[in-house]
Formats: C-alpha cells, structure tokens, sequence
C-alpha cells in the first residue's frame, strides 16, 4: 500500500513538475472497501508523504468513505508558477530540439519483472532492484522542471506517464508540428539493457511504450542549446536531445539505429480500450 | 447520473458556503465501470455544471480513468475567503444561540419516498415532488455563508451533510461547549410534515437524523441577535433559533415539546459501521 500512495503521489508531482510549478498542497479522497483495514490506510499515506516530503508539499484535506467495490484513490496536488509563467505543451516550434531527463523504459522493465510468475535468475540483483525502484517509487523531476520554467529554456513541455510514444504525440498536436525522433539516442539504463537482453526484448521497445517513467520530455529552441546544457551540467541535470521538431505535414517519424525513417506507431497506454 | 453529478457537485458548494467562502475552480475525477456510456459521462458533468454555473464556478481540470469496479466520483472545489476570515466549527461560546436555515428532514423524506416499493398516494404530488426534489437537487447555502462571514455574525459554522444530530456534535467538540437544543424550534416543511403524518412517522426524527439537507448550522452572539435578524429578513434568509450554547459539561440536551430534557443520541450517518 506504501508503493502505491508514493506512486500516487508521484504522477501528481510529475503533473506540476511537466509545468514548471512548485507543489504545495495535497488533498487526498480513499474510498475504502470492506477488506481496508487501518493498517492498510497508515501505509497509503506514508507512501504518500514519502513521496511529498523532500518538496514540503502539507497534506490539507480531502475525503474517506465507503466504498463497495475495491479501493479508490484521488489526489488533488496545487501547485504554483509565477503570473503568467507556466509550460505548456503547445509552444514547440519547427526547428526546436526534442529533450528528455533521465532514462526511460525502466519502469515498465521493473513492472515486467514482478510480473515474471518465477524469479528468473539472468539478471544480476543489483539492476533488479533499479528496475522495481524505478517502477514502485518514481522520481518526479520537479527541481528540472522549475529551472526549465524560470530561465525561460522551454518552449513546451510533459512528462512521460503513458509512453513516450503517446506522450510526445501531445505535444506534436497541442503544438500544431512534426518531429523526427533519433532512436538511437534514446537514453537506456545499463540495467534496462542488460533486462532487455537476458529476455531477448527490444529495449527501445520498453522506451518508447513504457508509461510511469515520470521523466520530463520537452522542447527549446537550438539558440538555447549551448546555454541549457551548460546549466544543466552545473546542476547535475542529466537531459538527453533525442530528435527535432519538424513541420506538422512531416508527421511523427522515427530515424532508426539502421538509419532508415518509418512512422511511429502510436504503442502508448490507453484508459479505455 | 444528472442527479447525482449535481448532488456531488453540491455537497462540494455547501462545504465551501459552511466556512463563507466564495466557490471558485472545480476539478473532477471519474473512475468510468465498463458498463459507462458517453451519455452516461456527459450526464454526470450536466448535473455537476447545473449546481456549479448559479456559482461562477469554473471546470479546470480533473482525471478520467478505467474502474473495474462501480463508479467514483471526486469532486475537489476551490474557493475563496478574505484573507483571515473564514468560518470555523471551533469558535462557538457559551450563551451564543445555534440557528439554522431553511428546513431540515426534507432530504430523507425525499429519499424514503424514493425507496417505497410502490407509490403511496396519502400524499400530495406537491408534497412528493418538493420532497424528492430536496434530495435529489439540494441547495448550497453559498450566500447565506457569505454573509455571515464578511458581516461577523457567526462565531461557529457547519453545513448538514451526516444529520443534524452529528454535525451539532462536531461543533460541540471543536468548541469543547454543550448545547440545549429546542426540538419544538426545528424548522420542519409542510411537506415533510405530511408525509410523517402520512406514514406515521415521528417528524422530529427525520429532522435529527436526515442528512444531506445541506442547511447551514451556526452560533451566534446574542449581542449580534437583532442585527442578524433584521439583516436577514432583509435578504429573504430563513434562519430559525433551535437552540443555546451551554457549558460543555452540560452535554448535548434535547429539550422535547413536552418540555422534558434528554440526552441527544447521535443518529448521523456514519460512513464505516
């Protein structure tokens, strides 16, 4: 139950990070079924405020009741940007370079794992534990977020929860333009390599469908390039360029390691199927 | 799933009007069965919208997901107070006078109509539908909590979501003060009242257990009294005095109409049994 209020917890901060907003308050709504016990409701919150804490967002209200099917759980996170300041998903520009933090395509390798039905022994435990982390207890990059908002280095930006794929996809239509991805560029985590390779998977597969990695995808201008690199060194940011915004009639296409371009399938999570 | 978009929507209104604020942004959260339809979906935000646009209220956000089990709806309204001035269920003193508006046990009777296995004629089709109208369609009291919080009149608020007989209670204990209540001051509605009559039930029951009337209950100085009154008839306020605040070690006491004292049990809903 703690895993999951920290995930909670997580997308929502994400939310606010992806505008470049400073959490602060958080309303939790618990509908309860039968089987919830007090036990069960203590670890949720304590998952929550783990996740919470290093941003000092205070828990201020919210709502329990009963519920009879299973459990329910609502967060409401407000943050805050300065008047008039915010990233959206609308302001990538033809020509803008496409970045992304971190690593991507760990949480969905951590979430195959504690679903293999035996704990299958080719991997050493060392990259099983990054993976389940990544996918059990996120990252939200809100510290990113902040810095992308006030030096004014975005021109738009998301974060990453239901696949990249999906994911930039808003930004191409909110924003009205194409882009050309550079697969080779995508960055992997040695442990998701070494996971995608012990269970002869495409590891870029895992980076362009995996949701929940909660790592920021955004987009600034190539003026800007030198400057947001050097920054982001200083910081200890770790961003990666991993394509280009194009024309809206170019289309979301995707420069593979071969060096051919294809369209890009759309492999990202839908709520309603 | 009008009904109940509007009874959520309101229930959010009428927390809001309970500690004077002015209700501004509303954010909602469905969690959609499989069975769900479009229509079901549109209906709900219908219903939401109907109690929220006499408001000003905006819609700005939420989250829609998948349920594998029933509905769930969470609702999270923001509103506004002056800064330093809002009214809580703390501030009750003893000798205030506890008033209420409108009439209560109006909700329940409507829902008890709605549970009769077959239709009952020993009552008005007025009576009916004003009844089932209280329940399905209530009113947040948002400008009666204004007023008695930019005027200074009230020194305690609570609206009635659980029954008076509950809510009284929170007042009580956050005051740390007792309460007499008069059972023959209860504002009762002819229509409640026939139907009472109609099924030989006791009136002054579904007046201290029903909830959902979402009526405001409040103390006030009895300096502030005549001010209050006047001011309110001026507005075309229903406010009735059932009540004085007494010493907490008096309890809460219910004073019935033949003029015998005894102690309040608290008959509210409890959401986990």
């Amino acid at each position: 139950m703690a895993d999951i209020g920290f995930r909670a917890a997580a997308a929502n901060l994400s939310d606010i990070a992806a505008m470049g907003g400073t959490p602060q308050y958080l309303l939790a709504a618990l509908a309860i079924p039968h089987i919830g016990t007090r036990q069960h409701v203590l670890q949720l919150y304590r998952g929550m405020m783990a996740a919470c804490r290093p941003h000092h967002v205070r828990l201020i209200g919210g709502d329990t009741s009963a519920s009879c099917g299973g459990w329910f759980i609502s967060l409401t996170l407000i943050g805050m940007v300065p008047p008039r300041k915010a990233l959206f998903r609308n302001g990538a520009r033809i020509g803008d370079c496409l970045y992304v933090t971190g690593t991507i395509g760990d949480s969905l390798a951590g979430l195959k794992l504690l679903n293999e039905p035996t704990r299958r022994t080719a991997l050493s435990a060392k990259h099983r534990q990054f993976l389940i982390g990544r996918h059990l207890r996120p990252t939200a990059r809100v510290a990113v977020g902040q810095w992308l908002n006030t030096h004014g280095f975005a021109t738009s930006a998301i974060d990453i929860s239901d696949g990249l794929s999906g994911d930039l996809r808003h930004i191409c239509e909110e924003s009205h333009v194409g882009v050309e991805l550079d697969l080779g560029a995508l960055p992997l985590s040695k442990a998701c390599r070494a996971y995608a390779a012990s269970r002869t998977l495409d590891p870029m597969n895992l980076a362009l469908t995996g949701g929940e990695d909660y790592e920021l995808l955004f987009t600034v201008s190539p003026h800007q390039r030198p400057r947001l690199e050097q920054s982001a060194v200083g910081r200890g940011f770790s961003l990666t360029c991993i394509g280009e915004i194009r024309p809206y009639r170019f289309g979301i296409q995707a420069l593979s390691l071969q060096g051919k371009r294809h369209r890009l399938a759309n492999t990202s999570y839908t709520h309603f199927t």
